[in-house]
């Protein structure tokens, strides 16, 4: 079977791990509009969390970056820029961005290669030739994507700065998805959406991860008009997200931070939404009547991703819930 | 008392030890022709040994990079250079080059400065400012110079190839020091060779140090002009470099490999030259009065930096030989 996921970062590699152990055919479609150029390289986090989480080389600690990583060239930009000061160029350093020196390599060696022409899609296949992750990973689109975020305080920053610098403790009023317009699908995209058998929204963040590759156009339209139905598992579990800071998001979009709303801002393909069936944890199972209700093939399950087991057996009912 | 000295990397930095414990105002014009464009990063070889040197952090056992240091990143790139093979871009990485992790850091942030705009003379200041070397430091020039050396093969490479890869092995058949003629000196190093009492050409390569520096626009121009004493210090001693290979790079421009080739390649002053007196060894006593009798201040004195002590007494005999 041919199942085609659209990714964030550390929820949807985690399920990623389920889902492939499974056996199946598997393209991930990877959220791009983290990407962020620092200190002249290309830093691509969501594609990368999938691909070393897949490879067997994330930190299982953190859940995104390296196993076994170090942190010397960041401490020594760090000591240069308390040493020169801000008047002599300090600010060129990154220090809240934790950028180690494996992840490093990952990011000079794409950039060098990008910087030769070579698009980002073709990147990820070449490093993904060491990192072997048993699925197709494709960049949502070739062309550069940043999310920028909207502050309350009238400021307009990176994805990367809110989320990592401010934890998203500043309030968010909007998202611009700046050079999505513009952009077009990577080579591969379309095709993977026309023709999988399913096409599942794993627990990604549905503004800044689901959301942004759903920006791209081209994408959207492929689902709405794919023959395969399309199956998502929610991020909110009991009116929290089980990773991360997905409530700072929505509320910034106006959705509750609940399992059915996220559901209900997707939309329901039979009424020129995106998905046809939602997975909602056992503890939201009050929600299901009303998806029903409105539509959607919907169920609860456990969606916590605890272990390998259970995320399986999360994939598993994904599928299922998408065959009936 | 005003002292400007040309220097290339590990003799001329050695040297600067020894003339900066003699307390004088001294500035450095620094070698940009070893400079390279490694994964995106300017790396500026030269520049930087002066200023690990006189700042302290220089590599003891190796002369170059500096002490303490790890190769993570370097590991990493040449891990996924063999890993994914030359088919998918691994000859991006250039696994020859010993780039070190706090190396690296130095050439992140001043690429990240250039590519806004500052000139490598502000670059090269602001990074003093962590390491305090004592001395003013300016590069030649802030135009990219690039020393390429022609192969006995046929082939053209970058001096760091040349030197670094192939250790100066394959004969070399000329330098072409690629950028020189549309460079201008950078601020500052007409003025120090104008102002300053005495001008010092310390024991560094006379090909691609000392002599790519000279092939900037406007800098022989004004060591010929100038009213300051020009002194040099062999840097070959009993018929053999000192350190390096310089014999490699004498070979390729038609000098003996020897203590007054060097001289008589500089030229005396007097007949359009720019040097007035030179140091050798004692080993090369021999070659003073033919030095002497083609009008060159010359003399013999001990020409090893074993120590700083002896160090100190090459600059202060380069300093007395310019008295004369």
């Amino acid at each position: 079977m041919r199942v085609t996921v659209l990714s964030g970062g550390i929820g949807g590699a985690r399920f990623l791990l389920g889902l492939r152990s499974l056996g199946h055919d598997v393209t991930v479609i990877g959220n791009t509009g983290d990407d962020i150029t620092m200190l002249g390289v290309r830093i691509c986090p969501d594609l990368d969390t999938v691909m070393y989480t897949l490879g067997d080389g994330i930190s299982q600690e953190r859940g995104w970056g390296r196993e076994g990583e170090t942190f010397r060239v960041r401490e020594e930009l760090t000591a240069y820029a308390e040493a020169i000061g801000a008047g002599n160029g300090a600010d060129a350093v990154p220090s809240w961005f934790g950028l180690g020196d494996l992840d490093l390599a990952t990011h000079l060696l794409r950039s060098e290669w990008m910087r030769g022409g070579v698009p980002l899609s073709e990147c990820t296949r070449r490093l993904c030739e060491r990192w072997q992750p048993g699925v197709t990973l494709l960049p949502a689109s070739d062309s550069p994507i940043e999310t920028h975020v909207s502050l309350v305080t009238g400021r307009t920053v990176h994805f990367q700065e809110w989320w990592v610098r401010m934890r998203a403790q500043i309030e968010a009023t909007g998202f611009e998805i700046v050079g999505a317009e513009q952009a077009t699908a990577a080579p591969g995209v379309i095709d993977a959406l026309f023709d999988a058998d399913v096409i599942v929204f794993p627990p990604s963040n549905p503004v800044v991860s689901i959301g942004v590759i759903l920006a791209v156009p081209g994408i959207a339209d492929a689902i709405h008009q794919t023959e395969a139905p399309v199956v998502g598992l929610s991020p909110i579990v009991g009116d929290a997200p089980v990773r991360g800071m997905a409530d700072a998001c929505l509320s910034a979009i106006g959705v509750p931070t609940t399992a059915d709303a996220v559901a209900r801002h997707y939309g329901v393909r039979a009424a020129g939404g995106l998905i046809d069936g939602w997975l909602v944890d056992t503890i939201d199972e009050a929600v299901v009547p009303g998806l029903v209700a409105d539509g959607f093939a919907a169920e609860a399950v456990p969606l916590l991703m605890t272990d390998l087991e259970s995320t399986t057996a999360m994939a598993k009912a994904s599928l299922t819930l998408a065959a009936r």
